[in-house]
């Protein structure tokens, strides 16, 4: 399946299949996160300027973060037992496998309509269940993939849909910090920026929005740091009764350990609640933090992964550490 | 002097004495940061490139974040009483004012060259000292004006030259996010990373070497955070004792305490010693924290300020928490 010859007609029959319905669902993942939730917002505009009917529903509604995508989109969140809306094409954004969209995974499959993959990651082994793909793993983000669509068909971005193609590669790039931040991420934003999107609004609304505990949740995190094995690997813990008392943000405490120049790990183990943890890994190196995490159940990407765990915080951390330290070729 | 017509023809003029001249010397600011020196590694591989000769000496070397340019460009460190290069032409990078090259203020102007500037800071009124300027104080950094030069020159940016101007954009926009990010900004870095710079690389060199113990003074500094007026002002102040057990890097904090959505302006005080204070002031909003600093013998920009305060540190920082308070409009 992974010729040139069949990723182009398979992108094809996608543009066709939007080119001719006349009824989308747009639908995300749970919990659906900015690159999500911007890939709809521009699709969806893309899509009525054309003169199409579009739905946007998704498994969990957004979280306050993209409130001025939300104010522009109408994004719906599923009930469990209610029906979809009626659709030519349901359009499945930044996943590929339909367990990850919940509870509207039964009635999704159900339905009698097209199924169209927009999508950046891997898919897993196995037959395409659905009916076109428009996929690229090398793309930086869902909204890349979007952008690319909306200038096949012919659209021009209004302020809503760059907010959108923007809001999603600033959170999967974490803000054009990562790896996969490319040449085509750049001159996106440059376009972007040029139908009216302010960086530095858009930044506080997603990032300065915190909050007035999260200065001191996070000193509370940071001031538990640990480092093993000659600092490359950095540990924060949090226990229930500190997570209860002021939830913190993890990002954050991840992104502050990761900037110590010794540090290639960094690992953040939470109590979710007795006898049960919440792992965040993170890696700033060619260590593979997915490896590490599928080791304890979960997963992820190469640089970035977690798992739930079951075990008492101590036990788990002692594991975990070991575990690490193995991995990155020192004794504990 | 402002005209579009004079302004053109003292660009004209600037390019002409880069296109004349033989011998360079590129001049930056004391204490240089990376958008001066971003523009001297650019502009010193890109006249290299074209056969002249180029010196670069600023009043201090370069901080260790900036290895990765020092590696491939010879910047200089002048020390007081030592000639300049002999040069036909000095272009002094990311500053206007003669007197921000200390110590270098007094041969420079004796020395027979011509003075170009390459800047993107208002001038001081007064008389143009300079033979030529290329200045554009809407340009994101001084690094996106030596890209426009060079691209006038015919020279093709090299990997080394691609780096500097990428240190300049993402030192003086902090990474993309400051107000000053326009479509040109991201439009140079796309053309930049096709030139070979690695984003993710880049960052990881610049912001993510810093010492073991920094997580824990930033957790000691979070720990100290107050808020007034309603959570628009933040306050953290860092008596003698911690600083010196462990010096903390300001950025970081004065960055999580912007992120809290109350947060309209933000005033970091540090203890340098017995009676003596350092400033430090942020604004998220249109609140001028220039202005304030300017009221404590200081100054800077309107989002980012400081000012060193005599005084004990508790006396200093109920004047300056009283001076906020009334700008921001709130009773103490």
């Amino acid at each position: 399946m992974n010729d040139r010859g069949t990723i182009a007609a398979e992108r094809a029959r996608a543009l066709a299949l939007l080119r001719e319905a006349r009824r989308f669902l747009l639908i995300g993942h749970e919990r659906p996160d900015g690159d999500c939730l911007g890939a709809q917002a521009a699709l969806h505009r893309g899509l009525e300027s054309l003169g199409r009917q579009v739905y946007v529903v998704n498994p969990d509604p957004p979280n306050r973060s993209f409130d001025y995508l939300s104010r522009a989109v109408p994004f719906g969140a599923y009930e469990e037992g209610e029906p979809l809306p009626e659709h030519d094409v349901a359009v499945l954004l930044d996943f590929n496998d339909p367990t990850r969209c919940g509870a509207m995974r039964a009635p999704l499959l159900a339905a009698p309509s097209r199924k169209l993959v927009v999508d950046h990651h891997p898919a897993d082994t196995g037959e395409p269940w659905w009916d076109a793909a428009f996929v690229d793993v090398s793309a930086s983000a869902t909204g890349v993939l979007v952008w690319r669509i909306l200038r096949e068909l012919g659209v021009r971005l209004d302020e809503v849909a760059a907010l959108g193609v923007f809001t999603s590669i600033v959170t999967d790039t974490g803000w054009f910090r990562y790896s996969n931040t490319d040449a085509e991420t750049f001159s996106i934003a440059a376009d972007l920026v040029r139908a009216g999107v302010v960086p530095a609004k858009l930044f506080a609304a997603i990032y300065q929005r915190r909050p007035a505990h999260e200065p001191l949740a996070l000193a509370r995190l940071l001031g538990r740091t640990e480092y093993f094995g000659e600092g490359r690997l950095a540990v924060v813990d949090e226990p229930l009764d500190a997570l209860e008392e002021h939830p913190s943000d993890g990002d954050a405490v991840l992104d502050v350990l990761r900037s110590v120049e010794s540090v290639e790990v960094v690992l953040l183990l939470r109590e979710l609640e007795a006898g049960l943890c919440k792992l965040s890994a993170r890696s700033k190196t060619d260590f593979d933090v997915n490896q590490l995490a599928r080791r304890f159940g979960g997963g992820g990407h190469a640089k970035a992964a977690g798992a739930t765990i079951e075990g008492e915080l101590e036990d788990v951390r002692e594991r975990l550490v070991g575990a690490a330290l193995e991995a990155l070729g020192e004794s504990a």
